[in-house]
């Protein structure tokens, strides 16, 4: 168990985790940060966490853990308010989506004995603040940790140990890697919801209507994934700018492929690119990273 | 109620139609037929339909209604065969996703008698086969019904009315108008699924296992749509291959924009870009296409 812990960004992530901690009671004392009033007023008013700080640097003192959950951007200015308040070997993790970026603005702010590990837990909805939180956010879900070449292996062990009790398996990875896989299962995918709907949503103003009546033939799954956080998915492009750019000119070419087939009426490269792809779903049910439901157990009304 | 209705192709489609007349006794005889003896011997089997023609002739014979649900590609063979032994003034329907072809077929081979009047269905999973359909696959979903400009009062009404009684809402719409919509919210977003699945699995072996792991960051939600039936996929893409084509230019228009945006580290544009999609989903939710629960209401186990 934690003596403290803070939580920097109580939005659906950082709010998830207070839950979660509270849930499985891993922490005496849980201390709150979030620069909106908004937020931190929320979790007060609904007893989820009443120890709030309107300071940084006081919500992070005298911790032994200190989970960074607000869009990529904030990082530099949180760590440099924070920094002179940190407790001597405390932990400090976060749960952003890129980890190259963010290693760089570690290692320029040179922090001093303390354990700095990144963390990126898979999970989370289309939605955004504290309020669509769940304690169960985590079960089931895969957290990647990254730690630095010369991390202490104790510290590691601590915070693997948190993500589990939570109920996340656990894996460890190279920020490289990391950022590199992500960009295919996780950017890309992200990168071509929101031009689907982009592009579905420009046509004339007079099917518009008939464009959103009729998007259960496919449109609608994409949808979701289109209406997450802008400003956390902003960051993430931004960061892991290199692999997504790299998945867009991988992702254009095969699709000129595809519309060749269609322009030639090519019967067979048809059948074959619609068939290459079956089984992979099969694959990630088996994985335990989706239902087997169909309609993924959608409710018809 | 109808005398007698025959169903041609009893997969997903078909058995569910089955399966929905059956259960609000719709007919006093379906009769059905199949390319596939194992599909018709699973049915008779289960007692879903022990009516079974082995002759197309035989099964439509004294019919009121017919209904094809097969491939795109199977209805030239099938019509030919079937229109000698079609009764006077009998309705004959589908249940394809695309019109305009369709429409030319029939006017070639120039029917006589009978009321030829296209339906579309929305509705539909991942799943193929008889085993997989299901009595309710209609409810709350649309039914887009294209009569030919000469088609009768009376048997339009007749037909909508079937698919009512199942559970759709109907809309009356020009097979061009058709053609033109589903492109964008079915065929588009279908062609952008299974390509997001191909490029990602186009990545070097040693990744593979990890982008199945970590699916659950986005990929997952494509990998349903691109484990749908390959074959009648294709023949929707020879089709409605003018449009596809269109809808995919446009989005490779819009993706260009967007790696732009990435490549120079944009970081208004690429705001603009994540907002702008998010309302959307709220309209959909609100026209009754989809659930309003996070992540689809998966099960987290």
């Amino acid at each position: 168990m934690f003596d403290s812990i803070s939580i920097i960004g109580c939005g659906l992530i950082g709010s998830s985790i207070l839950r979660a901690i509270k849930d499985k009671n891993l922490a005496k004392e849980i201390k709150i940060f979030d620069y909106s009033k908004d937020v931190t007023a929320y979790l007060k008013k609904e007893k989820i966490c009443t120890n709030v700080s309107s300071d940084i640097r006081q919500c992070v003192a005298n911790s032994d853990l200190i989970v960074i959950a607000t869009p990529l951007s904030n990082y530099k200015e949180i760590i440099l308010s924070m920094k002179d308040s940190l407790k001597k070997d405390a932990i400090l993790t976060d749960t952003g989506s890129v980890k190259k970026e963010v290693m760089k603005i570690i290692h320029n702010i040179n922090l001093k004995d303390i354990h700095w590990i990144p963390s990126h837990p898979i999970a989370g909805t289309e939605e955004s603040g504290p309020k669509a939180g769940q304690a169960d956010m985590f079960k089931n879900r895969w957290c990647i940790i990254s730690p630095p070449k010369n991390c202490a292996e104790q510290p590691i062990k601590i915070l693997k140990n948190l993500w589990e009790k939570i109920g996340s398996k656990v894996k460890i990875m190279t920020p490289e890697d990391h950022d590199k896989i992500l960009s295919l299962t996780s950017h890309l995918p992200h990168a071509i919801a929101y031009n689907i709907v982009r592009t579905v949503m420009s046509v004339e103003d007079k099917l518009k209507q008939e464009v959103i009546q009729y998007s259960a033939g496919g449109l609608r799954d994409f949808t979701r994934i289109a209406a997450s956080n802008p400003l956390m998915w902003r960051d993430i492009f931004l960061d892991n700018s290199v692999n997504i750019s790299k998945g867009i000119d991988s992702f254009i070419e095969k699709l000129n492929e595809l519309k060749k087939a269609v322009d030639d009426k090519n019967e067979d490269k048809l059948y074959q690119i619609f068939n290459s792809t079956k089984e992979v779903r099969k694959e990630i049910i088996k994985a335990g990273q989706d239902t087997n439901k169909p309609d993924f157990g959608r409710k018809k009304d």
